[in-house]
């Protein structure tokens, strides 16, 4: 009876195909998995939290056990603001239940079924759902070594507006790009913001990665640089989630951006979740004020640098030579380039039988735009020696179709 | 820039008046607020809470740190299903950000623009302004004594079939229901339940008081009459709080219905929230599992009846003899009809100059359907002499509109 009643979108929509994938391998005795996105466990601060959570429950239960501000604990807020460096009226800051949460938060605020979303092409799968699950036309740019190509960028927008269609944000994910473990030039992200200032069209720059950083030198972020070389704080929202730097589980992220659209979303927030939960708000909020956060990285940094070193040498030594691989300084993900008619959905089935996974690339590009030469690998899960064996295992398998 | 930008809904969309409404006062020294529809913080079991918080991220860290699944911790389904005593399968169950985002997410399964959604007039805001910002065609059915007119019910959605409309779910608060204070007799659950299952339409049965029951029997969820005089467990989704049973600030809710929905609602879930919060989740799971539920009801419900009794009582006592009022016997709120002469938002103004407040009952109404001679008392909150003081208080100026 049920079924006839759905509404619309929810009778056609995407679910994450990578929970199907996922599933399809879980049976697998001794499966080496390069499929997720998960941070290890073993980087949890679980001592630290699990004192804070007594602490703050016990002496600030009247308080954080009550319904919060839709628009975030302002205690947090202020420890965030302190913690980047900004100088922020807190209107232009909101908390939200992770990541996921502000993306569709800022795509309701903006975005009328039929509207044009700007992606990278690959991108996060789970905002690409959220995207289209919400109407939006969504339309994939590809990326180069540097980051989102602003040419084809250009070109595409000129075509879409030509067409009468509302181009209503850019979504990028700038530093260690997932899935592409890419992470945007300094010149291509001043370009993007030029272009964006010049078109009026908002940026949703997406950060759960860039405290992640193992080496190199950090480069500013999109909302960094046009707070102090174009102060504008409203062309770039930005959001960072703490699944990757405290805990997923914790469901927490934040957003900095136009007054306007904080406004607008925190509206959305009081429809959809009146608040993220204010337990976990306020025990964020002690885990910067009392020093932890910084310390913490620099542990979780030094916890995945050998991963990440183990991945690119064994990429180095297994692949053979004609498949080119992102070489990222951090984050938890590098990309494979394979030749044109090598595809990587049958390359997951064969890989399968050899107790091996991992994400076809073609998964991460909004429908009907899909590669299929291309994968994602995931380092922050496997041990040492299961990344040397399962790249090992990979290697044999694209030796063997040219065989 | 951004406002021009703006999707459609985001532009035009209500926020929840109350807001405004509780920030007009809050600068007042000395109120009495009988406005709000907060637990009151005396009732948080925040020793238990802050060992179990300590307890469970100490030692389940691992897993209550990382992502969870969508669909909610399998442990809390488990431990909500013996509590209540349900053999259901665990897919026919969702646990959610809270009762609203649980509302928002039916609501996105069910509803296109246009579609009707039943509620009852008045009914809780909070869920009004969700449905309408979702593009629900509104329709307010008037409340007896008993609950919901099942006549005016049926005339209603005649009407609306005649008129091409989808009628897609009927949304009630049957236990001490916010704001009128009501409790839907047995007699007219069961016809509720009848006519829906004749009528292929589904109710949403919003339950986040019926475990405050401070004298008299207990009825029978609609959940559990379909349960167990139909043996339907589609008919009827059933939303349960945490907010009033343990604290708002944790953002849980549990749902039961229909596996097809609870399905849908959990694609949803994946899009907006991912998960909700599993540190959160698993301390719930934990304070059933080690037995602390019951007991602690037992003493959240001595701790306010005392406030009922007392508010019964003054109402008894102050207020004139034509003003009518709901007698509840549990929740947290009262209702009180007014002659059709006397208008609520004006004595609402009225009363803050002499420090009391209140929400005037038009706010409770789908848009143009309101009614203004009727208005809201919050009972567990204030302290006794509040209590007193500001039934007093209002009682005068209801005598002084007739002198």
């Amino acid at each position: 009876m049920i079924k006839s009643l759905l509404s619309e979108t929810s009778r056609t929509m995407k679910s994450s195909m990578i929970r199907e994938l996922v599933a399809s391998t879980r049976d697998i005795p001794g499966l080496i998995s390069f499929a997720g996105g998960f941070p290890s466990p073993k980087t949890f601060p679980k001592d630290t939290l699990s004192k804070l959570y007594a602490d703050v429950v016990a002496t600030e239960g009247a308080g954080v056990l009550q319904y919060g501000a839709s628009e975030g604990d302002n205690f947090l807020k202020k420890e965030l603001l302190a913690w980047e460096g900004y100088d922020l009226p807190l209107d232009q800051m909101l908390i939200t239940v992770g990541a996921t949460n502000a993306i569709y938060y800022m795509t309701k605020a903006l975005v009328d079924p039929g509207d044009v979303v700007i992606c990278e092409a690959p991108s996060f799968l789970g905002s690409l759902v959220a995207f289209e699950a919400l109407g939006a036309d969504l339309q994939g740019i590809p990326l180069d070594l540097e980051g989102l190509d602003i040419n084809k960028l250009q070109a595409k927008v000129d075509e879409l507006t030509k067409a009468g269609k509302k181009v209503k944000m850019i979504y990028t994910i700038p530093d260690f790009h997932n899935p592409a473990g890419l992470t945007m030039s300094y010149a291509r992200r001043k370009a993007l913001i030029e272009y964006a200032l010049a078109m009026d069209i908002p940026i949703l720059e997406d950060n759960p990665y860039s405290r992640l950083r193992f080496s190199g030198e950090a480069l500013p972020t999109l909302f960094r640089i046009a707070h102090d070389e174009y102060h504008n704080t409203e062309i770039v929202t930005e959001i960072v989630s703490f699944s990757k730097i405290l805990g997923p589980g914790m469901r927490l992220a934040f957003v900095k951006g136009s007054e306007v659209l904080i406004e607008r979303m925190c509206s959305w927030q009081q429809k959809v979740n009146v608040t993220p939960d204010c337990v976990s708000q306020r025990v964020a909020a002690h885990f910067l004020k009392e020093g932890y956060m910084n310390p913490h990285l620099s542990m979780v940094c030094d916890f995945y640098r050998p991963y990440l070193e183990r991945m690119l040498a064994a990429m180095s030594q297994y692949l053979p030579p004609y498949i080119q691989y992102s070489k990222p300084e951090g984050g938890i993900f590098t990309w494979l380039w394979l030749p044109e008619d090598m595809n990587a959905d049958l390359l997951f089935e064969q890989a399968k039988k050899h107790k091996v996974t991992f994400i076809p690339g073609s998964k991460f590009y909004p429908s009907g735009q899909e590669k299929h030469n291309c994968l994602r690998l995931n380092f922050s899960f496997s041990s040492l020696e299961q990344i040397d064996t399962g790249i090992a295992a990979l290697g044999s398998l694209m030796h063997e179709f040219y065989a």
